[in-house]
């Protein structure tokens, strides 16, 4: 396959120029201030799957931010493989931690820094250029769908409604997608697993206007007091969730499983070392490995309250709010979880105060069977480039949409991802080694050639 | 004493114009980026005074926000009052919650609406005004040392340290201070305890980076998680604080004293529909004016971290952070309280985080006695306008300053407050009412007068 390598050796240097392209549009979802960035990127990604060699493509509208479709049917009765990205990006506060600008990528040290850099733009973006290097080098053994969401960092709120109005346009065999990392650079890795996700923000009130907290301190609820109270309780001493009925649906992962799952490499202390922390902390009676791959986890991913400015004002607020999410397994259901956290929320409030559960996302977790031609076409596909078989992870990380895509469209997705757990994704400073980018447009190719294979449908 | 209705009567317009030019300085001191507008504050204290009628008076040095100090010394062999006021007020945060531009005072509905309206630009500048009456009617009667200070919302950390250096300059009989509150508009009342504050800024790391909430939630301690489950175990269930030794100075208080100070007026109910909370909370065993008069009280001021922008970003953060506030009661040493209470937070970290506390600002608390003749001055002073003995109060507020004055110059001071706790301090929408403003212009004068006549010291 030395055309693969010889195209990419050749093309490289505007692959990059064409992925900082992308990188440079800040479509962060979550912040409304870049509604007019969302459909400049969606517009972007449009242009490079035309140039790519795509029949066509269009920006179309959902309720939210608009999806891109593009496709190249070259014969009805090959397979289609339909490839999932997403062009929108997560906010970059703190902003005072990066080192870079994070929507002016540089390449240092072998790596890509910006915000997207990974997640998912450069993942993403390889299914681009490797769908240019199979149309131009005649090589596309199956037909190709793109479908490129912008609002995956906020929930995929309109994708599974857009997609049951699009089913006939849908219509596939297997969905392709890089949005998960692998083991370290030489260790291939596919994702089996994925969590599912509930979050909700919380608003406690105390008095109804802000008080001086040496009048009413000690005589009048802090509503900051009482939420870190109500959040201390959601966890016992052996980090449960106490919300009753939270793990009644967890499957329980046989020993055999855990002993098989266990084969991942993991070093406690280079874990430890790399986040620089002293000690672990999680639930009781699983390792770390298994309070992320197979167990739920609860975490306040924000909190505020009353003074933050410089200096010492004494305050006793009126508010206090915390966004708080779960990370679910596999059938859980984070309909029912939302539900169940509401209630228990709500229920342990005590009456000097007034508290309001927000539910803001969720999605449901999703497992991956490893004996199905799909996922032994991407095997094939990393032992080709990393000449090592993967191994499969069950990542505790959420890609909601992907169990919506299994009920809505009844396709699943094989989560071929080329992240390092050293990507920061999420975080100041995201970046994306080089070598992973273009190993990935490498392995790509492979994995349409074996795939069409499997499927019995080559032409 | 009509000439004091008079001359109020007469002048009143110009006074409200004077107040507002004061108000209109935005001097915040907790924030570095008023340091100007500090320094134009002095200046115009320092130019009310001269106008006044004031012998000298200068803008001072300290090693923070200067001092204003003015004088008029008629007879060296009469008493001496030493007025205490600030200029500095507190920040306006949160700033959507005011019906009117907080540095634009109007009068509205019977009051002054404005950052500073009543602490302390409003009570201190009736001392101007009083003394100004005194002099342009020939009646002052005693000697008038003023002392104005920029720093008393952070603390007054520099004020001790100038009131050493200039020993000589502030001898006097009593310190005069308007900078507390009164029961009702109709019920006069002083103030005769303090609690003294201990505060600090706390700052919980786990990871050193922001994590994925996904890849990392369950196996990572969550730093706010921590945060809350700390704050959490600083109160036991009877709203007792945890801190080792906490109590060990707080003096009972005896159940006789306890009777005396339950013949203050209050209203449960009232003082829940004030605040619209449908239950209160405090330490067991005490009522709600004990509360936050006789007892300490636990606050968190302020807390954040992680993600608190619109909508949902999942993520595991680095930091949390909260300013926590314990007020103190008299006999109780802030200096030993925040040694106790660093000592025990770091203490109860558990070993996957790393926890700093920083002492932020402290002061000890104050009891006045009420057998003494600047306490009776102003109990008749009370009694002349209002018709009504004025009830002792102990209050739950602070002013740290008025400890160390006895500290340092060994001097009493006295606290004629004119303020209504519904005036919201340190909140939005801080009011002042024009009546109280009034009324402590013409109390003033005849605490002067009764405080000559009872000192032995009348010419």
């Amino acid at each position: 396959m030395d055309y693969i390598k010889k195209y990419i050796e050749d093309n490289k240097e505007r692959f990059f120029e064409e992925l900082f392209g992308l990188i440079r549009i800040p479509s962060i979802s979550s912040l409304s201030e870049h509604k007019a960035d969302m459909v400049k990127c969606a517009e972007y990604w449009k242009e490079s799957i035309l140039k790519a060699g795509a029949d066509k493509a269009e920006v179309m509208p959902t309720d939210g931010n608009p999806v891109v479709y593009g496709e190249k049917i070259i014969d009805p009765s090959l397979p289609t493989v339909i490839v999932y990205a997403h062009y929108d990006v997560m906010p970059v506060d703190p902003i005072d931690k990066w080192h870079t600008k994070p929507f002016e990528p540089v390449i240092k040290d072998g790596k890509i820094w910006a915000r997207g850099a990974d997640d998912d733009k450069g993942q993403g973006f390889m299914h681009a250029k490797a769908f240019e290097l199979m149309v131009k080098t005649n090589t596309l053994p199956c037909n190709v769908k793109f479908m490129i969401e912008g609002e995956e960092e906020i929930g995929s709120p309109s994708l599974g409604k857009w997609c049951k109005e699009h089913k006939d346009l849908l219509k596939g065999d297997i969905i392709l997608v890089s949005d998960t990392s692998m083991i370290a650079a030489d260790v291939p890795s596919i994702t089996t697993g994925l969590r599912g996700l509930s979050y909700w923000e919380v608003e406690v009130t105390g008095p109804d206007h802000d008080l001086h907290s040496g009048l009413f301190g000690g005589a009048v609820a802090n509503p900051i007091n009482v939420l870190c109270d109500m959040i201390a309780q959601m966890q016992d001493k052996d980090s449960k969730i106490t919300v009753p009925g939270f793990y009644d649906d967890v499957l329980e992962v046989s020993a055999e499983e855990r002993k098989l799952l266990a084969k991942k490499p993991f070093n406690e202390e280079e874990y430890k070392k790399a986040i620089n922390v002293k000690a672990l902390k999680g639930e009781k009676g699983y390792t770390t490995p298994e309070r992320t791959g197979i167990r739920p986890s609860f975490d306040v991913c924000g909190i505020w309250g009353g003074y933050t400015g410089e200096g010492a004002k004494t305050v006793l607020p009126s508010k206090a709010y915390a966004k708080i999410s779960t990370r679910l397994v596999p059938n859980q259901d984070n309909v029912k979880i939302s539900k169940l956290f509401k209630e228990y929320f709500e229920s342990i409030a005590p009456d000097y105060v007034k508290v309001v559960v927000t539910p803001l996302h969720g999605g449901q977790g999703y497992v991956c069977p490893i004996d199905f031609p799909a996922y032994k076409a991407a095997e094939k596909a990393y032992e080709h480039v990393y000449g090592k078989q993967p191994i499969p992870v069950r990542s505790g990380g959420s890609i909601p949409i992907i169990s919506t895509f299994e009920e809505v469209l009844g396709i699943k997705s094989v989560l071929m991802g080329f992240g390092l757990e050293a990507d920061a994704i999420h975080s100041p400073n995201e970046n994306y080694p080089v070598e992973n980018f273009l190993k990935g447009i490498e392995t790509i190719p492979m994995f349409y050639k074996h795939f069409a294979e499997l499927s019995n449908k080559t032409a």
